[in-house]
């Protein structure tokens, strides 16, 4: 059986996979390689996969996505050939809550500027800065990660709201509101963090409004996907100065282009959809990624694997 | 009775102040102001006040310092004349561990290479970053802001060891070390923070063999006093490459000197002593101050003050 892996992995990783499924010819390659039209597995990014490769993978039967969001496998003709799709959900909890946490800290305590400062040899004490201490942070998607900046941000002595459809309460959080409340409670936030999937309800869910609903001291964070919020309607938030910062990991055109307004603004942090990031990325992988080829070595019921993505719902 | 005070306040703090002690003169000038020989109260920082100011000012018989350490205050005269002292240790418990707990995120998620790149417009995908989950942290000094950076890592999922004198157990610590450890326990530490007030014992205590005895993928925080390490030492780390990087808040000379060495690595982040810094400091010290002024009036025993310093101890 032939497995082609079109994610990046070093020997150190490979070799052990090998090892451990000697029935198995693994094919690290991109996925314009000749070994396409063989696989029967193929484990990505999920940003390579189109619906015409799919056409020329004809005995394709699994695809593992190596990122939690699966919006850009196309839906149709995975679900018209019935190719089970898993994905790495969870495995982004530790370095994505990490590095959220990172950025409200960093601007609350005026890092950024601090850093800058010192890389231009300046001592400037006078620089303003506020705490973390008190603020009130309106989660929006308090699901996995959610759930891992909260019990994180907690010690902080922060007020924690989150929003989720049904409005009923969600461990960690202070208070939990519905959708429809929530252009109401966003005067409330000094940070508003949105690590909301891609879904038909929350795609170009964030307007103009909400941004003139914000305290022009406080924070918007984007973690989630990039069609949460129009560009433009950052970019228009960023030049009526209607917050105090952005913090953007997610675009609704990754790489961003090199001419986004957004690149012109010192108060707008883009990191380029690396928040998951980590020395451990890809080894958590493969933790979820070998029961599952273990499973369906034998021929498994789906029950036995984990980490299945329902396709019609997109998660 | 008149109260010199050399600290920064806008008015929104020097009003009520006035209000509430309508038979007290509050005067706003620097520590060479002629109001220095009829103070019997100096507010002060604590860095503008020299011997012979103190000789000068012949009715100061209470100095509050607004800030946690002592070291600048001439102790001698101060003992002789038996002048109270009091400082204004806790008000930087939040913003101070904040801003530790922030580069300790910051460092780990590399955020400062992600920034740099931001700021040139660069969209760089292949940034290297590790994770604060499973880091072992070796905090130097686990009292009152040590306490707080440690219930703000908690969660964050690493091991806390703690060093102070005798070695007994310290709340939150997984391990607590003595002095006599400290060098046998360097080679455990993802990252080493100091936060030790500057005592005969902890002067110059970490020396190049500690540096040489640490990871080279660990992270070296100085948020204590400058006195704990010399100069040299750190450059000389920072050369070699020794660790992997350095935060510094406190240095042997403030301001560091324009041509200090310090200032020319990448991986050493200078922050100007203003970790503590924040909106709150000023109306968190007057906390301090006011309930103290009540009791100085009232000519209430010393037992009724709060924040007393015992300068022959230094703390």
């Amino acid at each position: 059986m032939d497995v082609l892996l079109t994610v990046k992995m070093d020997d150190s990783l490979r070799k052990p996979l090998i090892e451990q499924f000697p029935t198995v010819r693994f094919f690290f390659d991109d996925i314009e390689s000749e070994k396409l039209e063989e696989a029967e597995v193929i484990v990505t990014y999920g940003n390579d996969l189109t619906q015409s490769l799919i056409e020329r993978a004809k005995k394709l039967k699994w695809i593992m996505v190596a990122s939690a969001g699966v919006e850009n496998i196309p839906a149709s003709i995975v679900l018209e050939r019935d190719i089970l799709v898993t994905n790495a959900q969870g495995i982004h909890r530790a370095p994505m809550s990490e590095t959220i946490v990172g950025y409200i800290i960093a601007i609350s305590r005026s890092l950024p500027t601090i850093e800058r400062n010192s890389a231009r040899k300046i001592w400037d004490q006078s620089v303003r800065s506020t705490e973390v201490e008190g603020q009130t942070i309106l989660l929006l998607g308090p699901g996995t990660i959610g759930q891992e900046v909260a019990k994180r941000l907690k010690p902080f002595g922060v007020k924690l709201i989150g929003m989720n459809r049904s409005g009923r309460h969600v461990p960690l959080m202070d208070e939990t509101i519905t959708y429809d409340e929530l252009l109401e409670t966003v005067p409330k936030a000094d940070v508003v963090l949105s690590i909301l999937p891609s879904t038909e309800e929350t795609r170009r869910l964030w307007k103009k409004e909400h941004f003139e609903a914000m305290k022009e001291t406080a924070l918007f964070c984007n973690f989630g996907r990039g069609d949460f919020v129009a560009e433009r309607d950052i970019v228009d938030a960023l030049q009526r100065k209607l917050v105090k910062a952005v913090v953007l990991d997610v675009f609704e055109n990754e790489p961003l282009p090199e001419d986004s307004l957004l690149w012109d603004f010192d108060n707008c942090y883009i990191t380029p959809h690396i928040s998951s990031e980590s020395d451990g990325y890809m080894p958590r992988t493969l933790d979820i990624f070998r029961p599952n080829l273990t499973a369906w070595l034998n021929g498994d019921p789906l029950s036995k694997f984990t980490n299945v993505v329902d396709m019609k719902k997109g998660y």
